[in-house]
């Protein structure tokens, strides 16, 4: 039987899940774990480096990251789950890279200045923010991972990666390291509830932790087209951010099916995604009913998923245990990796 | 009884030790260790800051630096003498510590540039150099050590590691770290065999561990006043850095009186300092016999320590023993702290 390729991916203890990231990398994550061997970690060193003037919600946030996992499939039978910290070998072959990366390589990094453009009330010019490239080359070859997926904005980190891999690797004469591979997983565009791209920094997500209720407030709260005054005004769904979540949300065509046959009520409108649209430049259906609309659909994806994660968080010690677990496991790895670099540099 | 107070302080583990050195420093080193509870280490990880492209000596110089250290008195029954890189708790403070240390504060740290304009044969613009003194932070407070032995040109490094205490004591709310004041050891003017400061980078130094034929081989070879061209030429002392080692390693006072009275040879002069001066600057004495005056005075110093070391490295397994139970001894506070630090910060 072939060995099956390694995958390593992480997430900041920085927040919790949102749907963007749903969408994005764990729909991606879940995949990927029949075909490799795969390695998932939350960073909360990693978190430090935005957080570090505030740090009171990194272990809680940790916790909620492993019960999002678990809650969508992430599978602890599959996966190797773990904790960064909880592998303190990452610090130390961070500490080891440092030795030989060049400043300017990490100085040209685009995420470095586009962040603290971004993140303007936070001072972020530390030297572990600089650094930010060389913990996740770190994270990463540590486990001789094969893959990393990614999204395309983050690229040019695993390109660093790859340059410091032949760096160490030229420097101590020994292919120590892998060069990881990305595999890209396409980041659908999905907008907050003010219209921009879902973040955790613009407190506009909608969380994989959010309760149906919290759903359908911050759902009725969104943006919509803002030229639509009145409800007799004509909307343009091309503008308006419910209307997005509309596409990536859309009715099951056995739901549009069974409403049009019942016709139930107005709160039930048998509608897809085109009569909406139409019935929205032709200012037949209003703004709150089509928000009620999106509303039962994002329920209707979510609320299994919540659910889970109900039932996940009753037994927080079996969290703790899968993470107690998945730490060992990948530590043993981790110890065996940084041997094997310590002795190349001839430093073991 | 009162609590001793802790110093700590580190060597390089990028060359043997020099008479620089020991003068310097370890003579220091020594006396404290009879007033204060010391640990002293061999720093492996800060050596690939500057030797990171040829790192075969590393882990021979830690070997030899031990050898150097209890050959001139440094006494593991006093001191915890330890290696850096058996306490990896140093890589994980620093990883904790790089958070929130500014890179404007280790940019305007003067050794930075001071350094790579004198090494210019590699390239010290890496991550791990500009992070120097981070990582030195990190030694000094992991012991929470009250004071620390330095050369007057190592102060902004001090300097620097009480910022980043202040920093982290007032951004987690709790005074974990401990501002460590300097203890000044005075650095006399050693001249190396070029007339240089005598420094292992300008190859140019005499070793603990050289053996008597050796020291008089650099010695015989040292630079003098070039303008005394002719053995007829009277000289001047003020400019020859063999006069400045006469200095340091004077005849003492019953060698001369000895020498006067037996008035053995023309090899034995019974001279002392100023006699010396005289002879040079009216051209009674040649460099030859003048610098094999200042052989035998270095060797009479040195060969006590010399044999030890001798002695020492005869039985290399009670070295490795002492640099494992020190190490082992300085873990077990290293946890405590980081464990201390991690809480501060919330991710322990």
């Amino acid at each position: 039987m072939e060995k099956k390729r390694r995958v390593l991916s992480g997430m900041q203890a920085s927040g919790r899940l949102h749907l963007g990231n749903l969408l994005g990398a764990l729909t991606k994550w879940k995949e990927l774990q029949d075909g490799y061997e795969c390695f998932y970690f939350i960073a909360d060193w990693h978190a430090l480096s935005t957080c570090y003037e505030d740090t009171h919600e990194i272990k809680g946030n940790a916790f909620e990251i492993a019960v999002d996992w678990l809650s969508v499939g992430i599978d602890p039978e599959k996966s190797t789950i773990f904790i960064q910290s909880l592998v303190p070998e990452h610090a130390v072959l961070h500490l080891l890279l440092s030795m030989i990366t060049p400043v300017s390589w990490l100085e040209r990094n685009p995420t470095y200045k586009e962040k603290q453009e971004e993140i303007k009330n936070r001072d972020l010019t530390t030297y572990g923010f600089l650094g930010y490239p060389v913990l996740q080359t770190a994270d990463i070859v540590l486990y001789k991972a094969d893959c990393v997926p990614v999204g395309i904005d983050q690229l040019p980190h695993l390109e660093l990666t790859r340059e410091i891999v032949r760096r160490f690797n030229y420097i101590y004469k020994k292919d120590v390291f892998v060069e990881p591979e990305a595999i890209l997983s396409e980041t659908p565009k999905l907008p907050g509830t003010d219209g921009r791209k879902m973040s955790k920094s613009y407190n506009n997500a909608i969380y994989l932790s959010d309760p149906p209720d919290e759903i359908e407030k911050k759902v009725r709260s969104m943006l919509t087209d803002p030229q639509r005054g009145r409800r007799t005004d004509p909307g343009n769904p091309e503008i308006c951010p419910v209307f997005a979540l509309h596409n990536i949300y859309p009715p099951s065509s056995s739901q549009v099916e069974s409403q049009r046959i019942s016709q139930e009520s107005i709160d039930s409108p048998a509608i897809d995604i085109s009569e909406i649209s139409d019935q929205c430049r032709t200012a037949k259906i209003g703004c709150v009913d089509c928000k009620m609309i999106l509303v039962r659909n994002i329920i209707k994806k979510m609320q299994p998923l919540y659910e889970r994660r109900c039932e996940l968080k009753a037994n927080p010690e079996r969290i703790y245990e899968i993470l107690t677990q998945g730490s060992k496991k990948a530590r043993k790895i981790a110890i065996a990796t940084l041997k094997e670099a310590s002795e190349a540099m001839k430093i073991g």
